[in-house]
């Protein structure tokens, strides 16, 4: 089934701001609360957020098999396990409807007032229910940076990193959308040259700017699935924060991996872009260094130039941009995750989040961590306003932005904005 | 409020097996497909399973404030949220109800025959929707047998182990209930002295004797958890065979932990004994060898004397027990575990799970996996029938059980059965 919604010529009769994020050819997916507090599914335009719980009960879905409260629900699990085919009908008919030469809906003004929201009548929700996370550590150049700075520049990647899309678990229960803010955590450090732990607040917070795909059910317990099947079961994509308390996860990770270092909050862009919407910006990844086993070959380009940015904005200033870079640096692409995650039969549902990892680029302004960009730090990353950081201070805000271009049309991911508090206090 | 369904002197009048696990002083909760096809939840005494959700509609339960549907659900996830004083409310009601002074439900036939099964007539269920499951690695018998075989027997434990009850995430969505058969997972192995992994079925299957306990809504992103609070948020426990494949894990796990070698199982028994019933059976923990940070300082006895076994059955054979464990070895207990987990803002939900670890004794029959009872294949492990194993053989049923016992009153957890099946084959 062709993705008319792609069709780059379209044009849309919502006003749209030049250079938005949410052309008529994104149409992502997301949850909000109405103004009249209302939970429902919904998509956007421009800066109008379009209520499609409202929407289908309008009849405008007519002709998709679709239940009748398939968008009036707090998460998009359901609607995802509904596969590829009909996400892509219904981003076609929403395509339609707000195409500028459709004015079926335009003219009918009773339907525009039920249907259609200003960004500040509605409150983005988490837009999915998030069964099982994972998180993956794919970008050859982050992985190179840690193990450089911590093991051996000569031998920086270990043995597995080049045969392995390595990752591990993360927990659902502290993935949080964009705006909500996270205090720091408290836990258990080992000072340099000492043997015994003290117990207090991290002292270095760090950002992890990374995306996330969430996907659909894929199989079943005991089936893998084939990388070339692979796309099929992933719905889109967002931005993701992966905080990290860098000396707590340091004290603790060995031998299990990072636990209390993570798990105090992941946060993510409350819009999906969906994998369809991304298909002009397709590009091959990065040449194998070393041949990969055959469950992990696979054909044609599986990677997507996605612009990246990272900015820090203190307390009262200015932001500043401290890193620029793009997810196709990732050595190891999404379809070479799922198949490695269930080569041994591991189930994966609706809702599911895989983490790339961070997504460090080539050049030192392309780091994609604190950790990386003040080289565990050594070398303070000076702000436009607001002095310097070697990590995350208390009331930073962290901002992450992407987008893709091509031929005139930008298909953005909105953005994941996260405030560092001090410590939980009773 | 007191925990009137402990009382060791009730007799009930359902027909219960000498020696059962399931006296009127356990009532534990699971949840279980009817021979009508209905899901539904419910408890157990002596082999006659109990629907709840029948007895709340026919009115056994009035005065307690439970919703209409809180037992008619395919997951106790709800039930659990209820929180502490609900289930003691609830679990001192079905003593009454069948203790054998009262006749009013054993008198009436008509209820008895909705409400009672036996136990062919139903099926048993996961019993709770895990969002989240952690796994910790909390007996010292386990962790030193394991840094002994692959480290330093001079310095077997990691310097964090006895400050950090160590814990990792797992996968929630490859948690299956006893019964439920599981294939040997393929995956990336290195053979030894070799530098290119090879990909096939893992030859080193293995189970975990682990017990795992399960959370209600503790806390919101941000707030630890209090040490001496932490058992206000345990619901129960079940047993826990965390499946482990030990060639993929020594190749995956540097340095973000096990995945693969872990991911592709865990079985759980399908009834969850509550702490309440557990109450009668604590016992003092093991003496800290270390100072512990605050946090994890706490009074009292925290730990539960439960004994533990292990048996494999290979196919059409007898079944071997290889190992009588106790769930009291544990260095580290669950209040510590949860204060640990919460310690840095970290939410747990209702049907959240966490497993112990290995739970190995000091002696080499109580050592609680393949990898230790064989130590690492050198000594393999002689059955009565069916030969010996270094680990786990194609169709055999790895069978795990537990119960407590005291002053007559036997409190037991059933059983966790699991056959390995050949590699998944489309």
């Amino acid at each position: 089934m062709p993705i008319t919604a792609n069709n780059p010529n379209r044009k849309t009769w919502i006003d749209t701001p030049t250079n938005t994020d949410f052309p008529i050819q994104n149409i992502p997916f997301g949850v909000f609360l109405t103004r009249d507090d209302v939970i429902t599914i919904g998509t956007r335009i421009g800066d109008t957020a379009i209520d499609l719980g409202a929407l289908h009960q309008l009849g405008y879905f007519e002709g998709i098999p679709l239940t009748d409260d398939i968008f009036l629900q707090d998460s998009l699990n359901d609607f995802i396990s509904d596969g590829k085919k009909t996400w892509r009908l219904v981003r076609n008919r929403i395509a339609e409807i707000f195409d500028a030469k459709n004015n079926t809906l335009k003219k009918n003004k009773e339907h525009c007032k039920i249907v259609l929201f200003t960004l500040d009548e509605i409150e983005m929700q988490l837009p999915v229910t998030v069964g099982d996370y994972t998180d993956f550590y794919s970008s050859i150049e982050h992985a190179t940076n840690v193990g450089t700075m911590f093991r051996d520049p000569d031998n920086a990647l270990l043995p597995n990193w080049l045969h392995i899309p390595v990752g591990y678990h993360g927990r659902s229960s502290s993935i949080i959308p964009s705006g909500i803010p996270v205090h720091r955590p408290q836990g258990q450090k080992l000072i340099n040259g000492t043997e015994k732990p003290i117990f207090g607040p991290s002292r270095l917070v760090d950002f992890e700017l990374e995306m996330a795909f969430i996907t659909t059910d894929a199989n079943l317990l005991g089936e893998p699935i084939p990388i070339e099947e692979a796309e099929d079961y992933i719905f889109g994509l967002v931005l993701f924060n992966d905080w990290s308390a860098r000396d707590i996860q340091k004290w603790e990770y060995v031998p299990l991996g990072p636990f209390l270092a993570k798990n105090f909050a992941s946060s993510i862009s409350p819009w999906i872009v969906t994998l369809d919407a991304l298909e002009p910006y397709r590009v091959a990844g990065p040449k194998p260094i070393k041949e990969q086993l055959p469950y992990l070959q696979y054909e044609g380009d599986k990677s997507f130039d996605i612009h990246l940015e990272v900015a820090i904005q203190p307390e009262k200033a200015k932001e500043t941009v401290v890193c620029r870079s793009n997810f196709k640096h990732m050595y190891w692409n999404m379809s070479q995750q799922l198949a490695h995650h269930t080569i041994n039969g591991c189930p994966v549902n609706s809702g599911d989040m895989m983490g790339s990892g961070t997504i460090s680029g080539p050049t030192p302004d392309s780091f994609g961590s604190m950790l990386e960009l003040s080289w565990r730090g050594e070398k303070p990353v000076q702000l436009d306003e607001g002095g310097s950081r070697k990590f995350i201070e208390d009331n930073d805000t962290v901002i992450m932005r992407g987008h893709c271009e091509k031929d005139g049309v930008r298909i953005g991911f909105g953005e994941v904005s996260t405030k560092l508090l001090p410590i939980f206090k009773k």
